[in-house]
């Protein structure tokens, strides 16, 4: 009776059989797409693909000691089409993540350690805090924001995402290391030519 | 005149040429996405690609007397990427579709034949009614259901999904048919550890 | 003992006490938005709320003898959100549902009796099959397509759409029941004008 | 420092790294999905990718003076996952574009010059307007609509799109361009026999 | 000058006076639709509402000695619309958060400290590892999922999910809290009867 | 016989009754949510609605001589769930656009007359160009962008884009025009403490 029954299992097992969708694990040797990547295989797919490791302290010896560890699809395939990822982030006393958007993301912080001071700004308003363990803040998609360590020690947080691969894009990156005029540059930000030549220099940007 | 007037509909129809979005007949052989697979091309479209046959009374001569016969994306091509499926389930008396769920889709039930009981759980309610032929029923997206045949004689139905992939997540086969330890699946559904044997032994788990 | 695990079950619940958007029951009486209509109140919501009486043959005592049974988010609120919704369509010897287009919603046709000719148009081909008992087809969002009871008795079909409200736009309505010139909708169809007064004419039209 | 510094920079770079999403050039050699094209390669991109040429006054000198220059993702890759694209529309005195839809796309016409009288159509109501230089008018996704030029001169307009690949679906051609038997494009359109063979002869049916 | 100037910034301003979207935090005492709740005004938004407090180590001190801080949408309302959310879940030795879904979220779990035992199931494959302080695991939407405290002392992770609205769907709530008859559970779960009489009475069931 | 003919398309429209979602005009008096605002009533729709007036050169009278016409959902409600607005630009000799973001919009540039050089910019790459009347030139989602009039005249743009509300973070307003301590915005920008306070000052920020 039993083999019977397991024949309507199959039965009904053979809807689910086309249920790739469920999940799909990156195949991040393909080709990306608006949405993502194709799926490997599900034959493929094993538990530890569903697992990331190494979220501990990162190494923030620099001279802005800052350590950001990223868990997005590139280092996490198995969060592709899911619309999450994370990040841990460490500053040491001093550190400071500088202004910088996520175009396509939102952004959550969960405060682990130490005192940080966050906020993101709006045309109208920056919407500010100092934060303490156990506090959350959010940067709604796009918004420009910043975090710094305003405590006496180290500070540690999760960055959590509403895309599996939010990307970062660090205003001073986006402005100065990049090879347009100077010229251009100062006219269109409304800073001196002076300031555009010596942040140039400084990230690398030509011109 | 009249290869003039061609000419301007071939003009805008260089803008149509690029339609190939309006639909996309799966090519199944490729590798799936998150949104579904790559097109097969419209040269090689056909009618035929956009017929299903076969929702036939399905074989219910089994000891739980169920027969289900999907129309999903791997069956019909043609529904990739536009979020509609169905299927045909026929019950012979005493049938039973158990519990289970469609992770990504929301299920509309058609009535067809004879006496089918339905409902789905929710944390606070069970929604649950006894249907007609002509009554329909619909399970939001992810809830636990159960439809079973009620009545004296048959019964059938069609369903319908808000997915071209719907999968079919049966409860029993989730906890039972894999390799978990007994007392770990006894100790996260507060099953007794002798009634999760009997069933992983039913169906096909170990552990 | 229990009462403490009850209490452990409420913080849990204190989570899904938020889940309302496991559905939305529409408020049919509220503004609609893009999205579809507010929820009912979860605690005015009973199992009638997700069922739907009437897919029963429809009157097809006519001159153009179709019967038109929906069950969309106006006559079945429970769909509101949901992405899916169905409708029985009867047709007499000789019926016929007109060209027409649903544009924002992909409409799968299951043929319950009787034999139905349907097709779409796309600006290249046209996709057309004769179907019977068990046979599905699929038209692609915002197609414009038709049926006839191609056969010598009724003919009878379930339809189901992606979307909660899916609309009707019947070419022959749109064309000739409106107050615009009958020169401009000549001049923009390519048809004779005096065809264009006479349907006029016949579907409600002035100008 | 600096140099300790850039490896700051690279650290939070190795996130964006990722951010292969912020745009996906077309790879339009590659299979279409439901969703646009597989991305061209980053490194590959020059700045050329994201400009397009050639919105310049068509050539009007037809039988039916209407030209349309699109830039659809075909023609400009760089709209790939987007969700907007553009065309250049011009229309000598007399120049007509005739009744059609964009089954997934919103239509917004900017008028550059001339006097255009256009409207879109639905069951209960034809929204029409005759418009100038400066106005605008939108037509809702898969709407019927046209465009007329109702003026003295030339006119032209641009037309924008939420959509990447907006298609075009003319009904003459949906109509009178396919091989359908002339019967039954007359049965689904309530149109004369003989206006439908007419109409068949003029777009290049058959049957 | 600098008037003038602010002016035009004005001008500018006039744009983006209107983009309320950028967020939308939730006025949570009006209804609830699809998409979310209706937007606060925004000048009633202070930093205080883009914060939210008291990701603290729960109270354990229980029968299930398990503790749950949710930050969804009903208590972090900045969090409406915008996709994501999080929890903080504690265990103490021996705790166990038991078998549940989300239906419409992802979960993203990063250990916090102790060890967790977590998986999720599908019809085909258990996905299920040993987790450490440092360590995440995803639960794709919708997937029947569990953690349990698998080390000597206590544990706690940080729970995030794709929906601000995430819900929380326990199999034994579900299964047992509601009044549908013990005959028809048992029948569609093929768990003895006697074993659901006993869950119903431990879980508050009727029936 | 018409009139047995109108109750069959009056039944057929008593689905088409409920297509109110074909469109969705504003009723910007009411609260907006995270995917727009609710409907005006069908009834009130008139084809004025559906018209905007103004996209004419704008003045451009002003020490930056900039002058931008939004038709943003706020200016044209019918835009409202459609996904796609427009704004012109006019730019006389010497005009800046300053760098800026639309978080939630791709933005696609048509040059109508001048020369504007403009560009994007990326954490590897600023991609920019010079462009001439009949040129487009896209900025993918959130963006940072610039246009300049680097001709000799006046130039002017029409801007599309991929979103009924994209808003505009004018970057000066973000960083200079708020009440963050001068010291906090100079340490996430790497700005000179002077510079900020100098912008501060002309911008209209305190701190």
């Amino acid at each position: 009776m039993e083999i019977i029954y397991a024949l309507f299992l199959f039965t009904l097992l053979s809807s689910s059989h086309a249920s790739v969708n469920d999940f799909c694990v990156a195949d991040t040797e393909a080709s990306d797409s608006p949405i993502g990547y194709p799926c490997k295989p599900v034959s493929k797919i094993t538990s530890d693909d569903f697992v990331f490791h190494g979220f501990v302290a990162g190494n923030t010896n620099r001279s802005n000691p800052v350590a950001l560890t990223p868990a997005f699809v590139t280092q996490f395939p198995a969060l592709n089409g899911l619309g999450v990822s994370a990040a841990r982030l460490d500053l040491a006393q001093g550190g400071t993540v500088p202004m910088h958007t996520h175009p396509g993301a939102t952004e959550l912080v969960i405060i682990l350690e130490g005192e940080i001071t966050a906020g993101f700004l709006t045309p109208t308003s920056a919407y500010s805090k100092t934060l303490k363990s156990g506090d959350l803040i959010v940067f709604p998609q796009g918004m420009l924001h910043f975090l710094v360590n305003s405590g006496k020690g180290k500070a540690s947080a999760f960055l959590t995402f509403s895309s599996a691969n939010p990307g970062a894009q660090l205003l001073d990156n986006l402005l100065f290391s990049n090879d347009l005029p100077s010229s251009l540059v100062a006219r269109t930000t409304f800073l001196d030519l002076e300031e555009v030549k010596k942040l140039k220099a400084r990230f690398g940007g030509r011109g």
